[in-house]
């Protein structure tokens, strides 16, 4: 079994191969043990999706005792690197948003995400209170002993004032000082059309994230533009909770369970997704 | 909002009604909250979904106190009636299922499912002792104040001796005793063919309940066949690990989101799904 130093290791090494990392984000144990299973080298979380998943809308209304208590099931169970999301670290100082990294590490993470949107819904932090946020977390990591892969989310694009330019010029200038103050890749929300996109690859040097979403560029076109990481973000819950839609449409009003049948897994696999994989790293 | 007592009379009347009651078992918030949307008139939870969502096989080594709490998240955000699957009840002595009962109610739950299976692998519990575990379920409901809805399951058409008429003589005399000791509805598992259900529910002449799976009859021949209830069991955590099976590999081998993005829900219905309706009673 990898330590936890190591996994960082080889979750940031995942950054530097030539192509695009894809990481899928899951909300329970079985959702990350299928991806595990498919064969991606490392895993997310997303916080929406564990949120909701227990009743919490998105956010950091979750106690983050309880989100960390998922954060842990999962890890307990992949053998591959785990990355975590903390929303905004769930701290209005840093020693609380240390605090939340040093018990994210103990969880098992191997990576972070964290953004600079405030979860009270007052808009963006202020750049320098975010930079004191990122180079807390940075501390918090080493001294854990965790070489943590840091992925430094600005929601600039989304809720920055101005115009489309002034924004996306305002999250390249947050990301640019997030990878200075520590981040090993940065996450522009929101961005999706190729320009965009390729402005800001350009321009930060660094790997970049980018979500899944309708309109985003082909993988292939992403891999051209130099994107290095793109993830699922909440997708996967989108997609789950889409399927049982139209699977009670199906049963009310057609009185069928195909849809409920079609493509499903056994009962020995999905008991086989609650424990870690029998061979170790996948 | 109607209080539990009403709640599970509402629940019990609809096993009285022309007709099949279609019962879709969740396994978290958003998965109940998406069956009460659709229009379902009652949800159920799959022990084996929540347990596997949790990381544990199913069975009872998920503890009961995490078990009760998911089954508490759904019941405070649903308003239809909850019914829960307490597996064999959680308990080596009477008074031990009784407080299983106690607290469930307590957790929301109007409706129990309660199986004749011992949790240890030892094969089923002898028939006397199953009826003081039942008898126990009902004293401690009526306790409670909840007419509760009692499903008990037999899996003696899988683990009693004998052969297959053998099995099936066992399911029913197992029945009929469930039935008498206060059960509301009998639970015949692994019985799906069309001959065996037909011999059961003339046996029984009370709700029988039937779980989905290929080769069961259709909801039309169930219906023809005077099944009452039919429920998903783990289907739809089958159904949603499936689909995400099928994403992982549509994007691992074809670098493509489609299966990802199709079908989808929105954020905002995602984030709709972690709370209450605003509606109430759906």
């Amino acid at each position: 079994m990898a330590s936890p130093a190591e996994k960082a290791e080889v979750f940031r090494a995942l950054h530097q191969r030539p192509g695009v990392l894809v990481l899928p984000n899951a909300w329970d144990v079985p959702s990350a043990r299928v991806f595990e299973d498919a064969g991606f080298p490392a895993v997310a979380t997303s916080s929406a999706g564990i949120m909701v998943s227990n009743g919490y809308p998105d956010g950091e209304k979750m106690p983050r005792r309880e989100l960390l208590g998922v954060v842990a099931r999962i890890a307990g169970r992949v053998a591959i690197p785990l990355s975590a999301d903390v929303v905004s670290g769930y701290g209005r100082s840093t020693r609380e948003v240390a605090a939340t990294i040093e018990k994210v590490v103990r969880a098992g993470a191997v990576g972070v995400n964290i953004e600079d949107l405030r979860p009270t819904g007052e808009g963006l932090f202020r750049l320098e209170a975010q930079l004191r946020r990122l180079e807390a977390v940075r501390r918090a990591a080493t001294a854990s002993g965790v070489p943590l892969v840091i992925n430094a989310r600005t929601d600039a694009f989304r809720h920055a004032p101005g115009d489309e330019a002034a924004r996306l010029q305002e999250a390249i200038r947050r990301a640019r000082a997030y990878r200075d103050a520590g981040a090993d890749c940065v996450y522009p929300m929101g961005l999706t059309d190729g320009g965009s996109i390729a402005t800001f690859v350009e321009a930060l040097r660094c790997p970049v994230n980018v979500m899944v979403r309708k309109g985003l560029p082909s993988l292939a076109e992403l891999e051209t533009l130099g994107v290095k990481r793109v993830s699922f973000g909440p997708s996967a819950s989108y997609a789950a909770l889409g399927l049982l839609k139209r699977v009670s449409r199906d049963v009310l009003d057609r009185r069928s369970f195909d849809s409920l049948l079609e493509g499903a897994i056994s009962f020995d696999e999905l008991n086989a997704l609650a424990v870690a994989r029998k061979n170790g790293l996948g």
